[in-house]
This record gives C-alpha cells, structure tokens and sequence, in this order.
C-alpha cells in the first residue's frame, strides 16, 4: 500500500498531536515537521527521529543553537501530498499563498476564519461530500464537539432548533500568559456568541444560537446544549443513539463518581492516557433530560485533543477517497477511541 | 412612628449586611444581634453600638476573651418583634422551635429548606400575599435573581417555560476552604438542579428547568437565561419592561466596557460602594437576543448582597400591612439602588 506522504506545519498544541497520530497510522507517512523556533520541541522532534523543516531565514538560528534541520519548508512541501496547517490561529492564512504556489492539499484548523479553505470539516457531519477538495478547515474544539452531538442526533432524530451555552477553559495547561484568573468574562457581550456561525460553516440549515463565557479552569470546555426537535423523543433512544459511535463516551456520574472536568482528566491520567488526552466528546449520561420535544444534556470537551480524530480523517478524505464508515472506523481503532472507565 | 423591632441571629455574610441595611431603614430599630463566637465580627458589633446577645453556654467563652455580652438569645427574643435568622445553610431549622416557643416572627434565608417557613418570599413576585405571615423565607441568591428577572417579565409578557444554565461562584471572597480551584463541577450531575424547584415555591405554576455548574471564581455567579412565551415578543419592549425596577441593572458592554464579573465589581469599587456589594441584579443589556417567542439574556448575581433589600422588604410584610410598591420604592431609595455608572 503506498502511504500519504503528510507534512504538517506547526507543533504546537495541535501539530504535536495530530503528528504523533499519523505515524500510528498504517496508511500515513509523516515526512516532515516545520517548526519556526529552535525550543525543547524542536528537540524532540530531531530525538524521536522525524525530519525537522524550518523557514529559510531561521536556518542559522537553529544551527546556532545546534539543531540541524533537514531542510527548509519549501523542501518539504515539495515533496508532501498534504500539508497539515498546525500554525497558531490567524497564521495558517498567511501560508496560504506558499501552499497553493506549491499546489499542495491544505487541512487548516479552526483557528482560521471559514474562508481560508474550500470546506468547513466535521467527521460525522460531511466527510463523504468533502472528498477530493483542495483545501478544508476543522473546525474548532467547541464546534468539533457541537457539531459531532448535533449530526449523530439528526441521524436519528429531526433537530428543530439549538440553544447552547458554552462555558470555556481560560487557558490552557501549558498557557501562563493567559486569564482571566477571578472572573466569569463574556465571550462576546452578545448574543449570538461565533460558535453557532462556525456549526452553520457545516450544517447551513441548522437554528442554532449560543452563548460563551469563560472561566478560570485550564482542563476542558463544559456545554449545556438544549435541543428541541420536530418530534417528541424518548431518553432511551437518545441514549441508544448517543453510544452508535466511539467518538462520543457516555459517562455514568453514579456508578463512576465523575463529575467535574478535574475528575475526568485524572481517569484519563488513572489510565496512562499521553498528556491526559480525551479526543472523545464525553456526555454526562445523568444529565439527558428528555421530555415531550426537548432535550438538555451537558458535555465535557477536551480542547487540546478533541480535534485529533478529525484532522487524521480530513487527511484520507482530501488526498483518497475512502469509504465515510471505514475510515472513521480506522481512526478510532488505532487511537484507542471509545474505551475509558 | 413606632419602629418595628428586629433582631438578628447570625452576622456572616447576610446577617452583618442586613444588620447594616436595618440600620439605615427609618421605620426599623435592630435591637440586637446574636452571635456564638467572639471573633472580629463579635468585636466589631459593640464597636458599633449594637446590642451583642449570645447562647448561653457561649457565655463564659465570650467573657475570657473580653467580651460582655448584653445578654442572652433569651432576653432578645423576648424583646424583638421578628428575627431575622442568617445562621449557616440548615442551622436556622434548629433554632426554629426556640422562636416558636417565643412566639416571634422569623424571616429565614435561602439555605433552609422551604418548609422551614409558611411561605418562600420574592419581593417582586408575592410580597402582598406574605403579609402578616408567621414565618417566611427569602429564597437563595441565585432564585432572588431568577425570580426578579421572572416576575418583572411576566407582568408584561406571558411566560410560556425557562430553561437557565448558571453558572456559580465557588467561593464567596473570605473562604478559603473551598473550591474548585481548576474544574467545571456540575452542581449537581443531572438536569434539572433544585434551583428550578426553589423557583416554584414562588410561582408553583411556572415551567421552569435549571442546570448548574460550579467554576473556580469568588466573585458573582452568572446566568445564561432562556426564555419561550406564548407570544411574539420584541426586544425594546422587553428592555423598557426591565427599566421598570431598580432592583436589576442594564448594563451596557459598549459604552461602559464592562464585559465580566471582575469588571462590575471594580465599577462598585470605584464607585465606592460598602464591601463592593450589589444588590441590582445586573442584565448585562447587549446579550439580550429575542426573535419571534424567544428571549436569551445574560445575567450577572452578586451572591452576598442580592437578598438584602429581599430581606428588608420581608421584614415590613411580617409584622405590618405595607403597600407593596411603595415598601420597595423605600427600600431601593435607602439603599441606593439603581444608581450605577
């Protein structure tokens, strides 16, 4: 089987993962990371044995302090069938221009504005109808989550509206500069908050509105998603339709005791899960409140991660054509998907 | 004019500030306050001129460290034409035989159960109906929000359900026992929490659910509040209907860049406001959305001080027959509510 040749640009938060995925996977062949500084990272990339690439003008800042890149980015873009863009929000428009002189597949994260690729992409939403494109964007950990809640429910069920509010991690873990510290800070003063633009980025169709504050917590995002739908539903069902794929864990508060983000990142932690990762969408199965046409539920969203299982797709789903439930099917098997407490 | 005579049994958070407020009140004399340790608090009141009272097995304890008491909780009750009880969450229920033996009035807080009292109190939603009651009981800070919001909308639109996310404080600013320091803890683990209860016991007819969550901040607890009624509403309507009381300030994020909790409480700093205390319920205005049937707002609770003029308005109802109206208009212009930046 010959393998996707991936570059992916950026290591941080989201580079390092998703680069960390595709070398577990059997179809994948990650040949090169662009890195921007010479820090611990870089290091580490050069010690695990992957190919370190960097912008032409900081080639002697690296040797100076004595990393040897293998080559500059536009070596590597040269040579890859897609470039995972991991750069910091904002950035990755700015390489847009590099990537399309070198015609190369482009997966943007959320960070970016909609506009950047040809498709917004969510897994459970539109893998089949974003095959082939030249460009596509995940989209960000909160809409990654809403949107993965939202599609695997409309298989089943017929969504009339959406109200969410969305409660945000200040920072995360490794963030020292960020806040607020004391403080519940409106994230925007308005309403609608941007994260029900970015689901409409997927599903035009859909009454969605939401709010987002952020709080001083650094370990995952917390929604409370209230859904009403054309037709009364029955909680069972909901249930039965919520556990139809890995990418979502439904978590028992009584019989596990788990009920606050803290807890669920120490199960992760309990477990050995590398750097307490969570990519899937954890519901609190207690919370489902289900009467007549509405439902209410509340999930826990972990941002560094979450995001993961997405990009590994989004990658088979530009450069091959693969079947929707195969692929998704691969990647939570090989990233363990679906099996916590 | 005869003052009506209050005692008060506890000065933690709500007892010191309630004493504070009974104090200003010109139809109102506290005639003493219980307290059952000799801390600052226990000094700061004779400081004042107040009248200490304490159990009488504290007695002695007081004594040693140098205070002397006025007497006991015996000789205040005998004295007093109502007690307001602001001992710790579930401790009023114990005291609770002791003013029926002396056949007192008792106002309780929020943190007894409701039936600990003949009635659960709102002063915008059934203070007329509380008059001449034996006992009653302000409800908690976070359902005096959800109630003034409720019953000042409901005057003039019909509410057909509410559906509230809040969002709470984990600590008031002087303890330091509690947490969470890094987690969204739910409060509890399933929909609806009891604050949608709490509501009933004032508007039994309401359908009402709440969720709650517990984030690291000490500050103010925050609401994200969605409303459905039975007909079309519009947005200046509903803004007019909320400038209809002083006891909820519209805040503006544009033209006063306030746009967290950390931010309204430097403005009551800066505005010089005892303890940094505010008893306006504060509706942040640009969140509030409405389309056809539907309202979304943001609201923010300060937790310390929001039942003080609750409490002070209870007192009038218990004893004597005030006109609703103008027992709220002294109340508000005593305290000064209302004026903000």
């Amino acid at each position: 089987m010959t393998k996707i040749k991936v570059a992916i640009n950026g290591f941080g938060t989201i580079g390092k993962r998703v680069a960390e995925a595709i070398q577990l996977m059997p179809d994948m062949e990650l040949i090169g990371v662009v890195k921007t500084r010479p820090d611990y990272l870089a290091r580490m990339i050069v010690r695990n044995g992957l190919k370190l690439y960097v912008p032409e003008d900081k080639l002697n800042t690296f040797k100076e302090t004595g990393i040897e890149p293998h080559g500059v980015l536009q070596d590597l873009l040269r040579e890859a069938e897609v470039v995972v863009d991991a750069t910091p929000g904002g950035v990755g428009a700015k390489y847009k221009e590099i990537y399309e002189k070198y015609g190369i597949k482009v997966i943007f994260q959320g960070g970016e504005k909609p506009f950047v690729a040809k498709k917004s992409f969510s897994s459970l939403c539109n893998l089949e109808e974003c095959i082939g494109s030249e460009s596509l964007r995940v989209v960000s950990c909160n809409t990654t989550a809403l949107l993965r809640l939202i599609c695997t429910l409309n298989k089943y069920f017929k969504i009339k509206k959406v109200r969410a509010t969305i409660i945000r991690r200040a920072a995360d873990p490794k963030e020292d500069k960020r806040g607020p510290v004391d403080s519940i800070k409106l994230n925007p003063a308005e309403i609608p908050s941007h994260h029900a633009e970015d689901v409409k980025t997927v599903l035009p169709w859909l009454d969605i509105l939401t709010t987002a504050f952020i709080v001083p917590t650094t370990l995952m995002h917390v929604h409370s998603v209230y859904i009403v739908f054309e037709n009364n539903v029955d909680r069972k069902d909901i249930i039965e339709s919520l556990r139809s794929t890995k990418r979502i864990l439904l978590l028992d508060t009584e019989s596990t005791g788990i009920d606050s983000t803290a807890k669920i990142i120490e199960a992760a932690r309990d477990l050995g899960r590398k750097r307490h990762d969570i990519p899937e969408l954890v519901i609190w199965k207690n919370t489902i409140y289900a009467h007549e046409n509405e439902l209410w539920l509340v999930q826990a969203v972990h941002q560094e991660s979450i995001v993961v299982p997405e990009n590994i797709d989004a990658i088979r789903a530009i450069v091959s054509s693969p079947n929707v439930h195969k692929t998704i099917e691969l990647t939570d098997e090989i990233l363990g998907l679906g099996k916590f407490i």
